[in-house]
């Protein structure tokens, strides 16, 4: 007998797919510009689809493996009533996570020219456009991984005490596969700007997506397969984690709320899903407004009535607990610091703010200086996201408690994180909005179109650059909020495993100490081996570059350059790098808990996921300060295009592209992973 | 009456003063080159003074006002008896660790001179003349720790049940004075540096410490205060840090052991400055020999006789425990981690090996890719040391348990500590040697002296920035295996202040949790700042110097340029960049202490300690790499001096400057500085 509610999700799941197919299928009606944009954009569909067919390729040997792994644990561990559907629901969330990505590729590289066929008369349209081919991805994923959950959960037998213990391999299978997405999305996509900008803009003196650089393709292949499909696949296995966290410590309070409390997660999430479709349908682009605004009024509106479906969800399925209305304020507490969360980012971020005009000023003695300063400003923001992180924590903490029910403070996070989830879907599509502009601008650029064409998609590249530093900011703060529960999921886990209470992750113990170490090192090693592939793999490109560029023809714009050769260097470059620190992240977990057990594993889950939080910050804000660092002196200051303060700034966007595109978005999907993978493996542990 | 081991500890301090004396009178009888070089020694030696005299006035300031707050804190929380006691113990600790720093410097200015004129016949002489101004500096230092503990031990009553929980006043003054003394003194040598660097070698394109230059004397006062006086005020406060830490759990196996178990670390840290003694007398310069091998032999010479002191000193003292065997295995565990800490840290900084070439090779296509490379690098190198401190962990705990006795494991990281504490005098000598053989480089190039005298200087100077990299690896080494031993003592501190047991820090705890996101981000912060204060401080120094380029007649080298000016800025510049960065680490546990209670507190402890370990491995070794990725250039590959690789590499090298000098350094002092700090402040947090 399937739950009532579980149909109010499906149900609004298959609205949110109806509402997608109605725009695609508006949106692929559209013109498609000028034969010399769609000689590029073809260039970069078949380039990235040729990149994603061999990446999921890679990704389905490896995923293969790990399920026949996960099944032989289950098995031989005593848990063989389980160990198929573990294993199977894997296979289902990792196809799903695949699949999620491939739908963001699919959609970007279809907008992108009629993007740019649309700024040939209108910027409002052009908004509208690719605002809606984000809209495509963000509905398209957040309902797969939605419908996911609920139907993996009704064929799994939903049953509320032991069925969430088995959907973890869905969650654990997304995470999987995300992580590998991102990571070769996130090379490939650096290792061809980093290439590009190196010998195009640095060397040979040429502007952005010159039509001469044969590594302009790739760099545009590079947003979609990266910026999109990564992503995409990011966010996907972040709503399947932490659902099916919060739904494991609903059974915990199975006695109390009774099915409720653990469907309660998909409920409000599906409810967010509407949310998202009103604020996204309330988006209209004007020519010549700001296209911030626009999303920006959108934002708020989702945030407000996700605000309103909370409380009125919170009521028809907890209202049964008296202190029901202090949920509903941990719920608001997530809302909030997700709105938190985009402000502080956007001071860090935003050029009319104190810290890029900083690294901008200290751009005028050199790229040392520009160097030092963008380094300082991404350490430094960290400590306001810290203290926002900790403040939600012990507010939302402190509300579940007034409710008085045993583990209330823990289901006020619960509920905290599930406030924040709600506007996921706009969020996506705000973030797939940025590749999918930053590409249309490339096309303009590449098809040498007038220049008022150009100065539209300026702006809309500028507000995508924005986004997509926006959207990974609520990507790491719904992160942070999320692990408490991932970490009392794996302690219940092993509570149930153990058949005594596991309460106590003491870090004053000697193993549990080491543990913690070894976690906060292995985010540094993730980290600094995701930053050297993106490097590896740029020197080829950069080799591969300078070799075409010693053609003269080329350099005179007489004969084509070999873009195919540079895709296929920097697609071989970025799948080979990718498997070292992917592996790495999940074999370090399993020797730590194998050798020193489940109380170790324990502290090193938790401090490696403090450390990865804060090292994402880190990465991801300096890299969006270098960024428009370089984008503010290009508009006039110090010397503006072509001084030496824009030359340093160039070198400081260099660095700072594998920072904020490789490591730090590859790290969102580290911390999850890590929850799921100590979940599904747990048995291994003990 | 005073035990009779107390009496070798201060015999062998004597001893130790003795000999520094000895070496004093003879360096100060030797030669003190030509008119031209004392002008520049002369110039250095004032600069240096200068500063410190203000630097340390400042300090005072700050030190007086703390001990009125820890009076104050003791008086008012019921601990009227020990209030006054603990202040002057905090005073008399602030004191000697100001005199260590000042000693340093002291010793530093003059041996430099003496240096620069022996290398005018001989490099075996220069290198022995700076060797044994290290080992002034180094005996001095350590014997003033050592004896400072031992005499507040015996002011303070000599009560071994009491006694160690009041010297934690000293601990805290030494460590206080220390943090400000690393943070000022990096932020001044750095922010010359990289000031006289960006205008000199990158603009002007005139070699490093060319007399031309108005900012080359502030660059050569910086190697004193920074290096010298920091370093020195560093390891005087970790030796008076760890041994007090290792005292009060001594304290917990009065019953066991005696008073032994408690003297225990004092005795022996002056059985290893006895050994000390003997590895810095066997070094002995030798003409055309690398100097590299002298002053390995000399530490594996002190690291042998430590490990037979070692032995002795556990059987004399501990040998009434049947297990005292697997005492002595734990101190071996210790020595043998500061050997593999150093083999770490050349392979990770010197250019025989992969990493440095990575980044020389990268340095080929730009800043850029040398940049990305060198962070890859720095992020890699927690990998190894986190195994390696884990390991040695783990492994002297284990031989602690091994011994039967309660807490054993504990006392097992204890003598595994003191272990690696014993070569300390050796290390610190070798750590001085390195800015005094630089300082003296610069003399001889800044006198203008015979390209003989420059090569026979340059081969020294090289060895000091090998022997630089190996001590810091050697401090933080040293610190990662102190902290356990400091958490116990913080825990028994409270135990003793709450009557009841405290012996769990649950992460778990969702306030623990936060305080230990807290303490992670603490440590970013204050690295971010760090940096900071040397990007701030050197634009001034830049705009000063770009002043003074613009007269043609200090160009053409007719004119000598107004050094005094350049010095004047950078001490202002350091002097009011300090204070934020340290005041802030000093506010923080405190308000997560007084807020969230003890736990929480230790959480925050505990977190911090592990990222700044990793942190300081990664600023120290990068900022390493990147300085010896442009040395190696410099040989001649890739293009040699003046290649674009070689452009490229100075730019990675000017990044690295207040990474490995002021940030990475100051981490090292933070560390204990949380650590004395929570300990002296507990009555607050319960």
């Amino acid at each position: 007998m399937i739950d009532f509610v579980l149909l109010i999700v499906i149900a609004i799941c298959i609205i949110a797919l109806g509402l997608a197919a109605i725009l695609t299928r508006n949106l692929l009606s559209q013109d498609e510009g000028t034969p010399k944009m769609r000689e590029v954009a073809d260039a970069i569909r078949v380039g990235a689809e040729a990149f994603i067919k061999r990446q999921y390729s890679t990704i389905a040997v490896l995923a293969v493996v790990a399920a026949v792994v996960i099944f032989a644990i289950y098995y031989f561990t005593g848990q063989q009533a389980i160990a198929l559907a573990t294993a199977a629901a894997f296979i289902v969330g990792a196809a799903c996570s695949a699949v999620a990505g491939v739908v963001a590729m699919w959609i970007a590289v279809r907008t992108n020219i009629r993007t740019a066929s649309a700024a040939q008369t209108s910027d409002g349209k052009a908004l509208d456009f690719s605002f809606r081919g984000g809209a495509i991805s963000g509905l398209i994923i957040t309902s797969m991984s939605l419908l996911g959950v609920s139907l993996t959960y009704i064929a799994l037998g939903a049953d509320p005490q032991t069925t969430p213990f088995v959907i973890i391999g869905f969650a654990f299978g997304a995470s999987f596969v995300a992580l590998f997405a991102q990571l070769g999305g996130g090379i490939y996509t650096k290792a061809a700007d980093v290439g590009a900008d190196i010998v195009g803009k640095i060397e040979a003196g040429i502007p952005e997506d010159d039509v001469r650089n044969p590594a302009t393709i790739a760099d545009l292949v590079g947003d979609n397969v990266g910026d999109c499909a990564g992503r995409g696949a990011d966010l996907f296995e972040s709503t399947a984690a932490e659902n099916i966290g919060a739904m494991i410590l609903g059974v915990a309070l199975f006695p109390i709320f009774g099915v409720n409390g653990i469907l309660f997660p998909i409920v409000m999430c599906s409810l967010g899903l509407l949310a998202s479709m009103i604020g996204i349908l309330s988006v209209k682009g004007v020519d010549g407004a700001d296209p911030m605004d626009a999303m920006n009024r959108g934002y708020y509106i989702t945030a407000l009535i996700s605000a309103v479906f909370l409380a009125g969800g919170v009521y028809y399925l907890l209202g049964a607990t008296p202190g029901w209305m202090y949920f509903v304020l941990a719920g608001f507490v997530g809302i909030a610091l997700s709105v938190a969360f985009l402000r502080v980012t956007l001071y860090y971020t935003d050029h009319h703010y104190r810290p890029v005009q900083d690294i901008a000023d200290a751009s005028e003695t050199g790229a040392g200086t520009n160097l030092i300063m963008g380094f300082s400003v991404g350490l430094e923001t960290t400590a306001i996201p810290a203290v926002l992180i900790g403040v939600s924590l012990l507010a939302s903490y402190w509300c579940g408690t007034q409710t008085g029910i045993p583990q209330g403070g823990l289901y006020g996070t619960a509920v905290a994180t599930i406030g924040m989830l709600m506007v996921c879907a706009y969020v996506l599509t705000m973030d797939t909005f940025g590749p999918i502009a930053d590409n249309a601008g490339g096309i303009v650029e590449m098809s040498q179109a007038p220049d008022a064409v150009r100065h539209r998609m300026d702006k809309l590249d500028a507000a995508g650059n924005t986004t997509k530093a926006l959207t990974k900011g609520y990507a790491i703060g719904s992160a942070s909020l999320a692990v408490f529960l991932l970490f009392n999921a794996y302690m219940a886990d092993i509570s149930k495993l153990t058949g005594k209470a596991f309460e106590v992750v003491n870090l004053a113990n000697v193993n549990v100490f080491v543990g913690a170490l070894i976690g906060a090192m292995l985010v540094f090693l993730f980290a600094s081996l995701a930053i050297r592939a993106v490097s590896k793999t740029a020197q080829s490109v950069i080799d591969a570059v300078r070799i075409q560029f010693k053609d003269p023809a080329i350099m005179a714009g007489t004969k084509k350059p070999d873009y195919a050769a540079v895709i296929d260097i920097t697609t071989q470059g970025a799948l080979k790098n990718m498997v070292l620190p992917g592996a790495l992240v999940i074999i370090f977990p399993i020797i730590i808990g194998v050798t020193m057990k489940y109380e170790a594993l324990a502290g090193f889950l938790m401090v490696a996921t403090i450390t990865g939080i804060l090292m994402a910050l880190i990465l991801n804000n300096s890299g969006g300060a270098w960024d428009n660092a370089k984008k503010y002196i290009e508009t006039g200051v110090h010397g503006g295009k072509k001084s030496e303060a824009h030359k340093a700034a160039v070198i400081g966007d260099t660095v700072g592209d594998p920072f904020k595109d490789t490591a730090g978005p590859s790290l969102h999907v580290l911390i999850k992973l890590l929850a799921t993978l100590t979940l599904v493996l747990a048995p291994l542990f003990i």
